[in-house]
């Protein structure tokens, strides 16, 4: 298995343990930061260390568009592009297609788009989609399937499902055949390094090129609306097929939250239990504590950091809307149980103002300040799993 | 004296040494990154503390309409505001009235002027804006001067020669009169400390508590347009007031280079040997070492912060211009020759990808590296003084 789950405790359907990739070992449950294009907005690779990120999420879609596969590729994979020698994964590129593009068009072959930047025409299959993701040279890369919109009605979801899980099984063919041309693979990363191309930064990048020929691990993704007999049919189906791990996707996407909680619920119920589970696209910091206590491995969002640019800031009071006018004075730390570097260094008043003045800083330090207190959450989480117990601590309560 | 030089080596005319201050020692000569906003434009404190970074500047004109200067007093000053315990020096505000307002009104009493913000009407005198700048608590402070335009003919550069003599003078009686009103001077320090205000962290905010009762440093500066017999009046009768350090303002304005080098050589002959020496508002790298090497102690310039923000990066092998496409594929470090944590860690075809892509961490890597390269150059001019001789170094060749 290039990618596998390593349970080491459970408290009833939570569970927490190791995610082995290529490169390093992520602990699970896990809340996986966006970078969106090979950048967590604002916030620089070495902070993201300190911060403890074990596994960025990047998105195909974006970096197809800029700077490119091929760039990517040619400079030796996502990791050595952007200097990031832990774990990554990447979407499929499915979700943006469908969310930012209205003049899409469907077919069995694949998604017809036009790019969002500059309206030029575009096609991405599931072959594409995993030549892409190949090219990238992600840890962990996803099957490209169609996000069921919400509603729609039962005929639709069963379309949309049957679609995705034809989809799964071209991916799967493709990715088999050609999995061997991740740009990180012994062979050729042997032959970048002898041809000179690392930089000064040699310790930071040698374990960007793992020892022995590793591959990246493909996951499946189960759709099925919000019908928990379609989710059923597709968790079993998409099994069937057969990843090295499995997503939940098409959830977040308009509903309601109870009803995302019953879904989610009730396809865990359907996934196998030895193998890392990835709920796509949530949530809060109190939900990614809810679904992690249901079983989920791994979630990703683009909450903490999108909220951050917005002067949104996530407390162990709640949140905080830092341009308000109330804070101009207030020289206490953003969050008195904190032990970020913003908060163990800066007023309220201080982050007020830079929001305020339109400060870059400002985005970067509330961006920090989100991902710490998301990464916090889940180590509660983790703690909690593992000792049976809540330790005290200022991130969100379950 | 609040702030003096102490000289240390001398080679030709320049002079290496500390500039001891309330907030810490300054080794000088000193290139001082501009923080107008009480933030070098995305570039976090302990960023600047590693870059090593041991004065900053701010802007007077700015500060006072963003926060306010009655927040930042009421806060403690500019050193807990944001949470810089190093020193730290403020202008007059008098350059951004001129340069940021067309419709400024100026008067023996002062400049009326409206906000470049939301047009509001402000009134800025020799008065107030020393009590703007005692509130804000900089270390070194500047007298309210008026930068006289270029070109100007000789009767309009005698008149406002006159007018920043009167001024300054103006300026001095007022510091003398209230220069202990500082916000972090001993006694108030002690009422904030004792009111429980400090935050989890104290072992970061002491020392932006001098441990006595320091006052701030008031600066006077020389104008006199390009006309060397005037600036030599100016520096006369400006050193006739008294003050601890000398400016010399009214430059890059406009005119060639070579006379602004004229006009730095000829009125430094005019100081006093044993003071602080300061050059406002200059320059390229170049240039920073070849004032340095005539004798000035510190400087000060947007350059390097805001061409990093346009993609404009100084390098030992000249400017690079990070936004063309020819770096979309180069895999090599930005400069070789460099050491910033920039250099070490990514490759140009990235830091082109994060421009163009206008990603955040563009600015924000793109201003450590021209930072650092201002610095490493002042490093270099400062071991040349002491040791006689050019240490090998990928920094600008004087």
């Amino acid at each position: 298995m290039p990618v596998h789950l390593q349970i080491e405790a459970t408290r009833g359907s939570a569970r927490a343990g190791k995610l082995i990739t290529p490169h390093g070992e992520v602990e699970t449950p896990v809340f996986m930061p966006v970078g969106t294009l090979a950048s967590v907005k604002g916030v620089s690779q070495d902070v993201l260390e300190e911060l403890d990120v074990q596994i960025l999420l990047g998105n195909t879609y974006h970096l197809y568009l800029r700077p490119s596969v091929d760039t990517i590729r040619q400079i030796g994979g996502l990791h050595r592009f952007m200097s990031w020698d832990r774990a990554i994964l990447t979407d499929s590129g499915g979700f943006q297609v469908f969310s930012l593009n209205d003049l899409r068009k469907v077919s069995e072959e694949g998604v017809a788009f036009r790019s969002h930047l500059d309206g030029s025409p575009h096609f991405l299959s599931p072959e594409k989609a995993m030549e892409a993701q190949i090219g990238l040279g992600a840890d962990i890369i996803m099957a490209f399937d169609e996000c069921t919109e919400y509603p729609a009605d039962a005929q639709r979801v069963r379309a949309s499902m049957e679609l995705t899980l034809r989809w799964a099984e071209r991916c799967k063919s493709y990715f088999e055949e050609h999995k061997h041309e991740v740009p990180w693979a012994h062979t050729e990363s042997a032959e970048l390094r002898s041809a000179g191309r690392t930089r000064a930064s040699a310790p930071m990048r040698t374990r960007a090129t793992p020892a022995v020929e590793a591959t990246q691990a493909l996951f499946g993704i189960v759709q099925g609306g919000m019908d928990p007999e379609l989710r059923r049919e597709s968790a079993v189906r998409t099994i069937d097929i057969g990843f090295p791990g499995y997503a939940i996707g098409g959830l977040s996407v308009g509903e309601p939250r109870e009803l995302t909680r019953d879904i989610v619920e009730s396809t865990l119920e359907h996934l196998p239990c030895n193998q890392p589970r990835y709920l796509m696209g949530v949530g809060t910091p109190e939900e990614i504590a809810q679904y992690a206590q249901l079983g989920v491995d791994m979630m990703d969002c683009v909450l903490p950091t999108r909220a951050a640019r917005h002067g949104l800031l996530f407390t162990s009071e709640g949140k905080v809307s830092i341009k308000q006018a109330r804070y101009a004075q207030d020289d206490s730390a953003l969050d008195a149980g904190c032990d970020c570097r913003v908060c163990q260094r800066y007023s309220r008043a201080y982050l007020r103002h830079l929001y305020a003045a339109n400060e870059l800083l400002a985005q970067v330090l509330n961006t920090v300040h989100n991902l710490h207190y998301y990464l916090a959450t889940m180590r509660t989480v983790r703690a909690w799993i593992r000792a049976g117990h809540l330790p005290a601590s200022g991130v969100a309560r379950m």
